[in-house]
């Protein structure tokens, strides 16, 4: 997640919304994904400050800024990003796809305020909006159902701009079993196949080193190893015939 | 975007929902991106196939399976994948970050069926119903507003599925010049170089292979190289003193 400082260069524009419940549901992503700047121009119902969606959010609600023109909301803004759903029509912009839009948006982020422009609900942004706008970033929603609630596409942009692209690699923090244990395991399946009579019926040529690297392979967990240890320590005691178990 | 049989695979299982409301969101946002197959367990409204949230998606809400159990609903999934916004409570399952565990996902959605969990608003997934998971996945929210509104996440999820990691570099979808359009401006621009005198004052070793690798970093755009040796040619002309442009 980059630093908070970084996303304090962030505004939320919402143009002309229409649902205040809407408003309320982007103050509650902004929340949730760590940014504060919320701006309302020309909301359709003055009384959106008291959206009941904006769970968790009622400050940032409170505090969001209010204006009558686009051209104010974005004054002090370096880059001004609009959101569009529409892919075909003849844009006059550079249309971005979320991943890499996010991408350039993070970098100017270091050094200006970016505003990032959503519009209304039933007819996005208006072409007078747009001609405030550097480029349009787009959702990759699917052509079936292409436009998204206005909650839920502010969710997804915010989501995308603090995503950790790293993350995506496992952290490996699970303390895997050491090789010491991995040759107690080892040792103890040789002696519960050989008391089962396995080794009889199935010789296996070499069958410590398979076996050993079959149990390398399970790639165990140190606390599950105890488990298996344990198991196979019993499958053993109960193969000598009661004798108990040792090692 | 993964091929659409993929996408079949995964089961979006909303189990204990209470707003209708949050239903017909998680609908639409898995209409905008490509999935099909909702499942409701014990919801606590039966009316939920009315929300009229689903915009774009009352086929897909219409068709969602109900069900009296969550094992029921996950029968037939070889992966399930419980959501949560707790991050520090002790929890008896792995719990990975929404980048890696997508990755999972997508990887096991070649091979089965996954279904993904999501618990109700006020309580999230109980503990009866994480014991149905195999692993748990969280949202990076941030630590002062951790928990999402249920449709909002949902469409995090779904988009961090279906996003497109390559897609974070810019597609190359402008027409570039060709060599010969390069050549033309290459020509025209030495002319002026000469024509201007530039030459006489500044003498250039290799001036024309300097000149053509200097034009080939340009890296124009086919459309604006047109531009460019209109204004060169125009340049020329006017060098020459009037004699009508050529070539």
């Amino acid at each position: 997640m980059p630093a908070a400082n970084e996303l304090d260069g962030l505004r939320v524009v919402l143009v002309a919304a229409r649902n205040p419940l809407n408003i309320g549901a982007a103050a509650r992503a902004m929340s949730n994904f760590g940014f504060l700047h919320l701006c309302v121009v020309n909301p359709y119902d003055a009384a959106f400050r008291e959206a009941r969606s904006a769970v968790g959010a009622a400050a940032l609600l409170a505090s969001a800024e209010e204006y009558k023109t686009l051209a104010d909301a974005v004054a002090d803004c370096t880059l001004v990003v609009g959101t569009t759903a529409v892919r075909h029509r003849e844009l006059q912009h550079p249309l971005r796809r979320l991943e890499y839009g996010a991408r350039l948006i993070r970098k100017q982020l270091g050094s200006g305020r970016v505003a990032l422009l959503f519009g209304s609900e039933k007819f996005g942004l208006s072409n007078a909006a747009l001609s405030h706008c550097h480029w349009l970033m787009r959702i990759p929603t699917c052509e079936g159902n292409i436009s998204m609630n206005l909650g839920q596409a502010v969710a997804v942009c915010l989501y995308e701009l603090v995503r950790d692209a790293k993350a995506a690699r496992p952290a490996e923090k699970v303390k895997r079993a050491n090789s010491a244990e991995m040759e107690r395991i080892t040792a103890k399946l040789l002696e519960a196949m050989r008391g089962s009579g396995y080794l009889d019926r199935r010789p296996i040529a070499d069958v410590e080193e398979r076996m050993r690297r079959l149990v390398r392979r399970l790639n165990l967990p140190s606390r599950d190893a105890v488990v298996w240890l344990g198991i196979l320590r019993q499958i053993v005691w109960k193969l000598r015939s009661g004798k108990p178990p040792a090692g």
